[in-house]
């Protein structure tokens, strides 16, 4: 994978370039955002996507927010600069990782608050570089860490895309077959393809063909069969918040394949940085679930495949408990069987 | 429904009028076949679908087979009728109830050996329109029999399409839930869209809605979490083939589905008649799945999806083991918890 999912172009008078996800694997066209409407319409719309991507995508928000402020008086910019974060935040509720870089854009401007607005807004862009710095090297290290679960010839089993193209770098749930890849191990790796956007068809196996890595393409409802044949020794998915006692959220359709990963006795496991930990939230009972309108299912594929005016559900994200998971996988190490006292072990300094 | 899915159109020289089902629910056009290559093709590429239809369709199919025969000679018409009931067989290798009727008219031509051909000719022709007329008495039966497992204000879940355009007239699985409904019972239906033919989107949800059942489309991979959230009572599908101890082949998803409703304490039935039972096998491990082409995962909707030359895994079905199915609903009667003993008891005469 050498794709840059997402750039600070230029100095401070710059702008983001991101790779636009949604045209992916037809096409690969980079797109520029260089104010706060932009940034935002393209999360919103999943043009940049994937929790870690979404937190850098945000900070660099935060800051074009902060660019966008026309003031001298450092006490009217910190209250303007609280809406523009409050805007960035409005794009995707459900991504914790844009309001911890949200939070750490915040604190940043708040302890400057004696400073001139122009070194503020300097103090703001190098914080959005270091949330870029940091997820490059924290996908490494998940890299790292996942790859001692995995075995030479394993079948693994992937749901949605927590790659490369979802973070600064590698991925989290992909940089651990990056990672097992890069150690000589051959790994056969399906790919679900992820209802309704198709993220799973579109860019987890591009990223893995791209990296030489076996995959086969799968339909949603084909894992619980594929988990019969004995093709699958262990899945690993990405998450979008976790509670403190384990329970993830993660794209819609997780939940199902650890219910279908425990009837078949195979681990399941959760490959995710620190920042999209939530410890303010206890379990995933009170993780926001987003609804997506519903022409994401009824006209998925540019052509209508369903009756006008049929009714839809269409939850983006669905939450998989904690007694599902045999283990997170972190950038400081694995943490096996999580709950509340072994997450915080791990996490918590 | 009022929609005839299959109908025979004229006298002995007429043709199978069939309702083209890969364009539903955008148009609703007929297409006729008048000779066993346009049959052949119409089942092959799902134009008619469901495993009663498929059989009624053979039946039919196997008579044109019969006209098409040049002889005068009883031997030689019985000779090139077995070769054309084994190239009707070659459409579609699943589904058992095509193997059923094909069974029955040979069991016919064998039986009017020492009359003239076109007697054996017309022979045919009356038993094709008899295993229709069957048809339609036994969805009713069925549907009689299901409706007394469902309660007001159920919430039920079904996977592809087990309806009217299944069958000769009423469903299977979907004639539950019309009599259900019939019966005055407010049920709420969801449907998954059934990936990657989308027969839950396209044909099962259109059904409902000309019924006036409450019915909402979801993604495969939605079931779960839908479940967890307490809305689904129970569900309904319907079966390609029977295995003797219960063993259920169905469209792929389905064995997927009965894992997840096992998971929530929802009992899972299966509706079919007693023709989808295979009891020259013993158990589903012997029920050969029907692998299909990998375009129909990467270019579903006429736009490709997934990068060229990704490898994919497209099983039109799987099988899901008795032990997961809490009943077997067909027209003499429900049968709990079904294995090898009860279902000999309500089938075998």
């Amino acid at each position: 994978m050498t794709i840059s999912t997402i750039e600070w172009e230029g100095d401070e008078n710059g702008s983001i370039k991101l790779v636009e996800q949604t045209i992916l694997p037809g096409e690969l066209k980079y797109i520029n955002c260089g104010d706060t409407k932009s940034i935002w319409d393209a999360i919103k719309r999943l043009g940049v996507r994937g929790a870690p991507a979404i937190g850098i995508a945000a900070g660099m928000g935060a800051y074009l927010g902060a660019r966008e402020i026309k003031t001298d008086s450092s006490a009217e910019f910190l209250d303007k600069f609280d809406e523009a974060l409050k805007y960035i935040g409005s794009s995707r509720p459900t991504a914790v990782n844009l309001f911890n870089s949200l939070d750490r854009m915040k604190k940043v401007a708040d302890q400057s608050k004696d400073k001139s607005v122009s070194e503020i807004k300097t103090s703001l862009f190098n914080e959005a570089l270091k949330i870029h710095t940091e997820d490059k090297e924290c996908c490494r290290n998940i890299g790292k860490h996942g790859a001692t679960l995995i075995k030479d010839g394993m079948g693994v089993l992937t749901h949605c895309n927590a790659g490369g193209l979802a973070t600064a770098d590698y991925g989290t749930a992909l940089a651990v077959m990056f990672s097992a890849n890069e150690q000589g191990k051959n790994i056969k790796v399906f790919a679900d393809e992820t209802r309704p956007l198709l993220q799973g068809a579109r860019l987890t196996t591009w990223e893995l063909m791209q990296a030489g890595i076996d995959v086969t393409l799968i339909c949603d409802n084909m894992a619980g069969h594929v988990m019969k044949l004995g093709k699958i020794d262990c899945v690993v998915v990405g998450a979008d918040r976790i509670a403190s006692n384990g329970d993830a959220a993660n794209k819609i359709g997780t939940y199902s394949v650890s219910i279908l990963a425990k009837e078949h006795n195979i681990p399941f496991y959760i490959a995710a940085p620190k920042s999209t930990f939530d410890f303010e939230i206890q379990t995933g009972e009170q993780i926001p679930i987003e609804e997506r309108g519903s022409e994401e299912v009824t006209e998925g594929f540019g052509k209508r495949t369903a009756p006008n005016d049929v009714k839809v559900f269409n939850p983006a994200f669905d939450v998989t408990p904690a007694a599902n998971i045999a283990a997170i996988i972190t950038e400081r190490g694995v943490i096996h069987n999580p709950n509340t006292e072994n997450i915080k072990a791990m996490l918590i300094d």
